[in-house]
């Protein structure tokens, strides 16, 4: 087998690649290594030039000094070349699309890393599955990386927690390495499946609790549908073979938990604007950047009705997303069941 | 069997007292109940005759109208006497001396309902093992009930579910009957242990939540201590025969998103003071009511050794309370571990 380089490469700078090309510069210069190569991919000369010329991405992390060892391009072959780690950071709908050039320039020891929360629609994939098809890659050669990972916290150097997973304990191990630091701490597993549905499902569930929080609701309600969002969620990912125990860690609960409580989260933010009233088209206009659980609802919906799974939430959202459920209505819904044992189902 | 009065009782006036009481009483007037009769006890005679007299319980929960039929008393022989239900919302540390003067007026078909979320301290003992040993009640006439509950938000008449865990199922029922109606909705379980447990451990845990924030920790970190602080709990639930299912719903999860996402929480807001530099005893002051967390976690902690459960948060927790530990130091603990996989322990 080759050797795995180490130049390191993130394909997108929005706040969550520009964020993750900041860790791996800054583990890369706690652990000594000499002149890191690390590359950002925008598709914006102007994002690309604030980058490498001034280490700053004024229009998604503003007041962030980005470290001087980090570059930015707008020439995906040119990053991807000689690149031992490619991270995917942009929107779920616009991934295979990009397959191709980075298939055409991929080292053959790379690692892929997907940071994607999403599904891609019409053919309801998930990025491992895009990835193995359209890159020909070895489960061995992908993981995922999720957790409670508000991006802006992060770029502040705030104490995170995430979750590396890959079929292969070793890939992730190595991944694991060059994303720890000071203010990071990767833990791994294996549990791919698990771990990208739980980033899906968590956008759709943050839609409804900003639903919550727009139409004025409290922390009991919004607890509660977190609660039965999770048992959802947890359904999903055990009829497509994922592990019941990841839903209870950092990329299961944690991210669910910290994405609905902060004032941060794209998803919240688009559910409030519904919930305020605004239309599907008004609530997508007021956010700089994609709001994945609006997307990636329909594929959700499609995945779960296709597996025979009950997933309530996800169903209202979808309708919601359609025009064809008034969020007042939803609200009801949300709660509203006959007294009954409580359980999964 | 005795036919089961329709009296029903909450003994204890504070803020969630109160709540549960209005719940009961809504709930009668809901469902035609004629001339329903709700008694609560209170232990000062000014907040009893608030009530009575105004339907107000001004210290605990300004501004709330409470309904027409609820009125109080300080007297708890003659408010326990002829009841069929007998609440328990006083803090865990008074509860034992009370129980003999509720036995000595306890209808034979009475059931009793412990709202109190705390241990006792010297004996580590659950309120359900309290009540077993010092009212002899057999356990089909014992239930608790918990969930994302914060008592104002309730009291508002806000959308709100909750658990009601009895070992016997038509008890289970006959409670969640009583409580149910237009803002309020039980669902039943029979894991008394899982339920109880969870609500303790909840305490300790949103007393580390509370530290963080008064840090200025960010959304991510304290997601982090709400995953682990999960997982710890379950590890004890399930040393004590309580089952694992129970930690992924309301009174699980749900209770402890509510707790750490609320202002409104007096264990959030206990161990916000501490992490923002204020003694225990300076905390304590500036709280209206008990924060069962800073009481409970050091019979927690027994619980936990003398079963041999790992419970790194609690402990933490339980030092920072003794004074043997500092809340700077504290921070560091919370999320420093080795890079490893994630798991239970």
């Amino acid at each position: 087998m080759n050797a795995r380089p180490e130049k390191l490469v993130v394909v997108g700078a929005g706040s969550w690649g520009t964020t993750f090309a900041k860790v791996l510069a800054d583990s890369a210069i706690e652990r000594g290594v000499v002149e890191p190569e690390i590359v950002l991919w925008a598709r914006r000369p102007e994002v690309a030039e604030d980058i490498t010329a001034r280490k700053r991405n004024t229009d998604y992390l503003p007041d962030i000094d980005l470290p001087a060892c980090l570059s930015a391009t707008t020439d995906l072959a040119e990053a991807v070349a000689g690149a031992g780690l490619v991270v995917l950071a942009i929107p779920a709908q616009e991934v295979r699309g990009h397959l191709p050039t980075i298939r055409a320039h991929l080292d053959p020891a790379a690692v892929v890393v997907s940071l994607v929360k999403g599904l891609e629609r019409g053919t309801d994939a998930r990025m491992s599955e895009l990835c193995a098809e359209e890159l020909g890659l070895p489960d061995e050669r992908f993981a995922v990386v999720s957790g409670p990972n508000l991006a802006l916290e992060i770029a502040r150097q705030e104490p995170t927690a995430t979750v590396v997973a890959s079929a292969d304990p070793a890939t992730a191990e190595w991944i694991a390495v060059r994303t720890s630091g000071p203010y990071f701490r990767p833990y791994t597993n294996t549990d791919v499946t698990g771990v990208e549905i739980c980033g899906v499902v968590k956008n759709v569930i943050a839609l409804a609790v900003g639903i919550c929080d727009g139409l004025g609701y409290g922390d009991n309600s919004k607890a509660s549908v977190i609660t039965r969002g999770l048992a959802e969620t947890a359904r999903l990912v055990e009829s497509l073979g994922g592990q019941a125990e990841t839903l209870a860690g950092l990329a299961g609960l944690g991210d669910l938990v910290a994405t609905c409580a902060s004032p941060l989260s794209r998803n919240r933010t688009a559910g409030r604007h519904l919930g305020q009233g605004l239309s599907v088209e008004e609530a997508t206009a007021r956010l700089k950047q994609t709001a994945e659980g609006m997307k990636s609802v329909s594929a959700v919906v499609d995945l779960a009705r296709r597996h025979g799974v009950e997933m309530p939430i996800s169903e209202a959202m979808n309708a919601v997303i359609a025009g064809a459920l008034d969020v007042d209505t939803l609200a009801g819904l949300l709660l509203a069941r006959d007294l009954k044992p409580e359980g999964r189902s």
